[in-house]
This record gives structure tokens, C-alpha cells and sequence, in this order.
């Protein structure tokens, strides 16, 4: 599964400080421990900072490949500082995301089409934000066949079913999830990612929600996350049920992170 | 999502001892204890006394009764012991099991056709273990279609697609879980069940791996399980899961969880 750490975030205030300071030394260690914990690649937004998002975003990429040997997911709404961020990484980053959002989708087309880079696919549009698996299901298609179409590989294509919180609609956790197995059988070889600490908005003892959504994701197929490398516990969660279904040939990888004191 | 508190069981040790000893008050304690964490039913095993299992089932499932207000999972491979069991049972207990053993399923049948009986409907056959999805399914299709032509109610059957260890094959948990989605997708209105124990057999941390297929496995569909129920992280797991999955409207379960400091 593949693990994008997301931490350097703008919306954080740790991150938001050391973006104003230009503390390079801060977002250097963040990136390293998350690396540590098991992140392939860093998340960098820059997104509060209207109007210097783009200088930011180069500063970010800069800081976080001097301290890691890892790939950056490029995190921006904005096709102007996606840009501007993949002027300055080296190797191959993941672009965080395109969308059917017409304006979104016509800017950043060009940009991803013939390339390498990995894009996540995010299923929203201008008729705004999916509720059900069907919403889900039918912009993933188009977005899939419109970037297969522009020469994207399938295997670079991150659906990101868009998760919202189940206390605003009881059903919202079920319809996600099923978008999961729903994407991943009816596109085969397609990848699905997403970020989940929305699932949990307005509810108590959220870190118990999040990993558990995670773990039920994973049994639904999904094979990517935005999530905190650091906690422990939703690492722990993730690894275990990575092995219950039957990514991890002899339990390999669990008796590793077993030894490495990862359940600790 | 059906509970069924597994922790009288002969085959633990604490409990071997009360048995011998008839210490009901012991009994009666993890009786209450189980009662009172959420067990919906309370499973009742004396399988290793054998020649006595008979007397031992009769004493346990009358200690259990006077104790709490709940029914029995009357749980033995043997339809004689099971039939002492219901003797004495007051109220609707459930059978823990039923297969497709020969001998064990033209004994049990008659007694639960035509009841109110709950009924675990163990996959299992004379040809072994079963291994992949199919053989489970394959299973369950004869057991349920065998059970309702003897007029048990659909609802009542509670299929078990028994889970095997992934320490002996790296696809044992995914087999196991696309079982339970086959299953409750073929067969609309039955429900499964299981002990998931096994599934960690011969590995480390099992607690962590055995809250995460349980978790696992409501994404799923299933919806009942044979467990301790004084483990507060299996159970926190479940109720968040139940909330995940659109089974608790209004997230009224996972608040009163919360309030009730479930989560702790």
C-alpha cells in the first residue's frame, strides 16, 4: 500500500509557522520522521498563503528532497503552483489532484498527459461533492477514461472517492466504501487513495474512527493513503490488515514490523 | 451486530477448573461480566470432558440462566449433548453448530426444523476444511438450502465460513472475507458469524491482528461474532465499525458508546 505522510500541510500551525519563518530545519525533521515511519512520499501544501503559494511550494519541495530520498506528492488545488512545484522536484512526484472540476481539469490535463507523474483523481465536479457510490463511481469513470485517453497509465491514476463525514449523513461511511470495491473491480489495475480524517468531523474519539475507516477501506481494496506515518496505531492497524488480505506472501512483512517494534 | 460471548469454554483453563470444581459463582461471574460488556448471547462449551459433557452442558447453561437475563449459544459437535443442553434451556438459545458433516447434520437437522432456533451453520463438510471463497460458499449454499426446505427461517441461520490460519496460507484472510461478502450477497436476509481467533494462530501480536479482521469482516457484511466481549479495543473496534459501515443512524450508538466511556 502506499503511504503518502501528511503532515507538511499549511492548514497545520507548526507547518504554517515554519512556512512564514522559513524554517527549513522544521520541515526538514518532519519530513524525515515521516519517511522513517514508513511514508513514500511527502505531501507539501502550501495552500493558506494566497498569493505566494507557488514560492512556498518551491521552498517546500526544496527542504523536503535535501532531507529525504523520497518523491513528493505535489498538493495543490491550483495547476499554476502544480506547476511551479514540478519545476523544481527531481524524480518522478505524485500530482494531489486533478478533478472534474472543468476549470481544474482543463489546466492540469496538459500538464499530467504523456507524463510519469502519479495524479490523484478526485472525484468531484462543478455539481459539487458526491454523496453515493453511484455519484462516485460515475465521475471516477470519466476522469479515468479522460486521462487514459491523454496517455496517462492506468497504474498512475489515484481515485480518491472523496470521503465526508458520517455525521452529516449516517450512510456517508458505507457509500464511500463501497465506491472503494466499486472502483478498484470495475476498473482492475486502477489505484484508489484518499485522505479520511473528514469521516470523523464532529464526532468524538475521532483517531478510533479514522483507523478503523482505514482498515475497512483496505478490506474494500483500497491501496493508498494520506495519512500521519507517526501514529502508531493506524500504522500498526494498516500493516496488519495489509496481511489479512493477502498482500503480505508468508506474513512477511508483519514479522518484519513485528521485529522492528512497530506494534509497540 | 450479534454478540456472543465466547469466554465459557472448557478448553480455557479457568473455566476446566470451575467445571470441575462446580464453582457456579465463578461461572456465574463471567456469566454476569459478558452480560454486561454487550454479549447478546452467552456461549457455553464443556467439549473437553468427554463421557461428562452431557451433565456439565445441563449445569452450565442453569447456572448461566439463573445468572443473567440473556440466552444461550449451546456449543458442542455433539447433537446428544445438544439436545440436553435444550432441555433445560428457558427461552430461544442458539446451536453452535450445525455442518455438513454427514453424521452431524442428519442428527442435528431434526432438531432445529421447524424451530425458533438460532443456528450456526458451520462450512464444513466430510471432504475437510474448506479453503478458498468457493468451497465456502459452495458449503453454505447446501447448508442454508437444507435448513430452510426443513423449515428453519432464513433469519435464524447464522452461516459460519471458518477461518483458517494465515500463518499456513497467505490468502487464508482473504478467502475467509470474500466469503462473507459472497455469502451475504448471495443469500439476502441470513446472516454470518464466526470465532476469529484462529486467524492469528502461530503469529505475534494476535490481539491486534484478530481486532483488525473483525473489523475487516463487518466491512464486509458480517454481522455476528463469537468473541470476548471484555475486550474493550475488540469492542471499540465494532461499534466504530457498525458506525462506519450505516448501521447506526444518527451515530447514536457511537455516541452513547462514548458517553458510556466505552472508548477508554
Amino acid at each position: 500500500m502506499l503511504i503518502v505522510g501528511e503532515l507538511i500541510n499549511a492548514s497545520r500551525k507548526p507547518i504554517a509557522e515554519a512556512i512564514r519563518n522559513q524554517d527549513a530545519e522544521a520541515i526538514k525533521k518532519i519530513a524525515k520522521d515521516q519517511y522513517e515511519a514508513g511514508a513514500d512520499y511527502i505531501d507539501v501544501n502550501a495552500g493558506i498563503f494566497v498569493g505566494q503559494e507557488g514560492d512556498y511550494m518551491e521552498w517546500l519541495i526544496k527542504n523536503v528532497q535535501e532531507a529525504v530520498d523520497a518523491p513528493c506528492c505535489i498538493d495543490s488545488p491550483d495547476p499554476k503552483v502544480i506547476e511551479r512545484g514540478l519545476a523544481v522536484h527531481k524524480g518522478t512526484p505524485m500530482i494531489n489532484s486533478i478533478s472534474l472540476e472543468k476549470e481544474r481539469y482543463d489546466a492540469l490535463l496538459p500538464i499530467v498527459s504523456g507524463t510519469d507523474l502519479k495524479v490523484v483523481a478526485l472525484c468531484m465536479s462543478d455539481e459539487g461533492m458526491p454523496e453515493t457510490t453511484e455519484d462516485r463511481v460515475k465521475i471516477a469513470d470519466q476522469l479515468i477514461n479522460g486521462l487514459v485517453q491523454n496517455n496517462v497509465k492506468l497504474e498512475n491514476i489515484y481515485v480518491d472517492p472523496l470521503v465526508q463525514p458520517i455525521s452529516t449523513k449516517s450512510t456517508f461511511g458505507l457509500e464511500f466504501l463501497n465506491a472503494v470495491e466499486e472502483i478498484m473491480t470495475r476498473f482492475k489495475g486502477v489505484h484508489t487513495i484518499c485522505g479520511l480524517s473528514n469521516i470523523s468531523y464532529g464526532l468524538p474519539v475521532r483517531k478510533l474512527l479514522n483507523k478503523t475507516c482505514a482498515v475497512m477501506a483496505v478490506a474494500k481494496g483500497l491501496d493508498g493513503l494520506i495519512v500521519n506515518p507517526l501514529d502508531k496505531e493506524m500504522m500498526a492497524g494498516l500493516i496488519a490488515a495489509e496481511t489479512l488480505i493477502g498482500r503480505d506472501d508468508y506474513c512477511v512483512n508483519y514479522l518484519k514490523a513485528y521485529r522492528e517494534k512497530k506494534f509497540e
